[in-house]
């Protein structure tokens, strides 16, 4: 269980007449029809390829389920294994949820992965710069494709899956490439699943109980994640202990957010203290910008990596406007490199820090977390969330953990957790200024 | 002059008002003890290295000065050609003011710049994951340390310094080792100035009259700069530009946001359509968060880059709370690749881009910039600030342009744009924790 500790003053009885409540809620969530990604961790999409939807059956349909869900699961390892075999990297086509969440998993773990590919992104914008970049680096490499779209049609995948299916043709011939190109995509319909079809690509499911946000468990992160290196089972296994275990910390964090929000607290800052949790924190913005931030409301989701920031926007979190909270990520242990890397001894001592001379770096850092919550919370309410380990298990632990949390504090906030009208509004504007036949018929 | 363009409604009257106020606020600026920035653009710091504070004198000691600066100007050119002949990595040393602003220029001119030398930043966090990384990248290359700190007992820093220096000399031996050792620090005195003496570091000036988020246009952003490729020469012909020119656009946005803020709009998002200006949005966070998030006040900085974000913090951005606006930085022309990239034609057209085929990126990037601006000013207010190109000198005259209008916004709110009395807290708390010596001296 992720560990949380208030340092705040949120009153007792107020969180306990709303984490009472979130049971309930609970159960409220898993009958919407997008409430797919609550049982991931144990059972995968409820679509058999093609089939019916069997998500919100149960019994023998749950076995159906499972199996389903095993077989999918066997085939994103036997992928990555060959990605592994035959390219250098991985480009994933995807944007928004179909993105944020192996990247911000990859990218947590960075340093304690082995795989021979390495996984870029791309789609996730209209910059030709960011394009470049990876032409340049993926000159005279192997590569392959993981297409990731539930329709297949969104602008900026689709602009970047036209330019790299041509690359790689272009370099391996039509018939090779075909075989270096994975779709993940709706199960029996769409653009993306007609050309899969037609030309045999691989096919992962994005099944339609889970939205984008909620789908890292899905193939939409899995099959990356598998290529980069990362041991699923373990993730799935931390996930899996949200899923099951005890939930009174997942209420105690959305009550709590639920409780300051009333209070006109209106923007949460995520921090930690590991630089490597930059697009883990993204990836949590979106979670919680996407799902909450809709009718004239919602806590505006930003994101902060200490140290750095601390010489930064710790000027604001210590001094400025006071309603904003503050969720700080801590650990126990330093996943990786605990007690490889200690202070230098000199003779000299004119850096004053012969105090600090043998002392391990994740033993100041560490002090530096505390040093942050004491010094912060004297001027905003802080939130800790204490995880045991950098590691796969953990990171599983922690985004069941919010998506969990964001879901029921949504709910409790009255809206909707898994839709997102607003995002529509740019593309309709966009289609009409790119004069995008028919692009009224959305709007 | 940086382009200036308000989508939402400024009251014509109320935004006169201000800005005619602005040229007495920025007299006023002038003879803060801490506004040497003003005048970087054409004359630098105002200190002759170990020697008396030119800054606030005109006349003959402001071309006295501008020796001092051309002096150290052409040592700065000629360290940086020597690092790109000696070092396949140049190792920044800094953190908050003393890392951001380089970082931010090199990063948003990335795939322009021609250097043999790549440069990388620690000592801004304690991260040992983010140290062993670096170790695993210079691992049997050559580099050089660029340590950047006034006072060169920041904690962050300087357990950086004692780690890579240490390897410097283990690489190097001590006599070559302390001839790639580069010490920006005080003029005359502090740890690192000792230090720098002693062991015959070249050394350059963080100057007194200039505060660390204001320091770009000084040895502490011009060294790491030169290095990485950057002309310099063309960056200060942009900051001049907005230094010498025409001021209405610096007073016409730093008026808006005071007015906006007496509001109640509290949160301001930058946003840009390059990924590559990640870290330009950073720096801004910086200089905006840290000068006016004081006496408990302050607008929010966020940063945010699309159109990634767009499908995530997009959807609050179109219908969450609405006191918060939006800046977006946008461009005339691609930079670095206009016309060079083109969306593919293709056969068929299941992914409905055919009406796109041939178009350009940065044509398709620029219409969704102006649709995002559309979109969301139906709901908050949005400014935007239109670049000619992602060029030196238009970064010059932006950095510029948000210097001074940081500068006067936080004057127009009644506080110091120049001090950071919060930093400490979390730094004192830290001592304690670390037992440090005599820590509560300065508690």
């Amino acid at each position: 269980m992720i560990d949380l500790k208030f340092h705040c003053d949120i009153d007792a009885s107020e969180l306990a007449v709303q984490t009472n409540s979130a049971e309930k809620v609970l159960d409220e969530i898993k009958t919407d029809s997008m409430a797919g990604w609550v049982t991931l961790p144990e059972d995968y999409d409820g679509y058999e390829p093609g089939g019916e939807n069997l998500f919100s059956q149960n019994g023998e349909d749950a076995e159906k389920r499972r199996a389903v869900y095993k077989e999918e699961y066997a085939r994103i390892k036997k992928a990555a294994e060959k990605i592994q075999n035959d390219s250098d990297y991985l480009i994933c086509i995807g944007i928004g949820g179909s993105y944020l969440g192996h990247r911000a998993i990859i990218d947590a773990l960075d340093g304690q992965l082995k795989s021979n590919t390495k996984v870029l992104y791309s789609g996730n914008s209209i910059s030709s710069v960011s394009l470049q970049k990876i032409f340049d680096e993926i000159e005279g490499k192997d590569f392959s494709i993981n297409v990731i779209s539930k329709s297949g049609t969104t602008t900026e995948p689709a602009i970047a899956f036209r330019i790299f299916k041509k690359k790689l043709i272009e370099k391996y011939g039509e018939k090779e490439a075909y075989h270096r190109i994975y779709a993940t995509t709706d199960s029996s319909k769409g653009a993306l699943y007609d050309e899969a079809v037609h030309n045999n690509y691989e096919r992962f499911v994005v099944p339609d109980a889970v939205g984008g946000r909620y789908s890292v468990f899905t193939a939409v992160g899995l099959l990356p994640l598998a290529a980069a290196g990362v041991d699923l089972d373990k993730l799935l296994e931390g996930a899996r202990e949200e899923q099951n275990g005890d939930h009174s910390n997942i209420y105690k964090y959305a009550s709590a957010r639920h409780i300051l929000r009333a209070r006109n607290f209106d923007l949460e800052v995520l921090a930690s203290f590991e630089p490597s949790l930059e697009y883990f924190e993204k990836w949590w913005q979106q979670l919680f910008g996407e799902s909450e931030g809709k009718e004239n409301q919602g806590i505006f989701p930003a994101a902060s990596v200490y140290t750095t920031d601390l010489h930064s926007l710790g000027q604001y979190m210590q001094q400025g406007r006071p309603n904003i909270f503050e969720t700080i990520i801590t650990f126990e242990n330093d996943p990786v490199l605990k007690s490889s890397i200690t202070v230098p001894k000199l003779e000299e001592n004119l850096d004053g820090l012969k105090y600090l001379e043998g002392k391990d770096l994740r033993y100041i850092n560490d002090k530096a977390e505390q040093a942050t919550i004491t010094a912060h919370s004297a001027h905003i309410p802080v939130i800790e969330l204490r995880l045991k380990d950098l590691s796969e298990k953990s990171l599983g632990s922690l985004i069941y953990f919010f998506e969990l949390s964001c879901a029921l504090s949504a709910k409790f906030g009255g809206v909707n957790p898994f839709d997102q009208p607003g995002v529509e509004a740019y593309k309709n504007e966009m289609f009409r200024l790119l004069e995008k036949p028919g692009y009224f018929e959305n709007a």
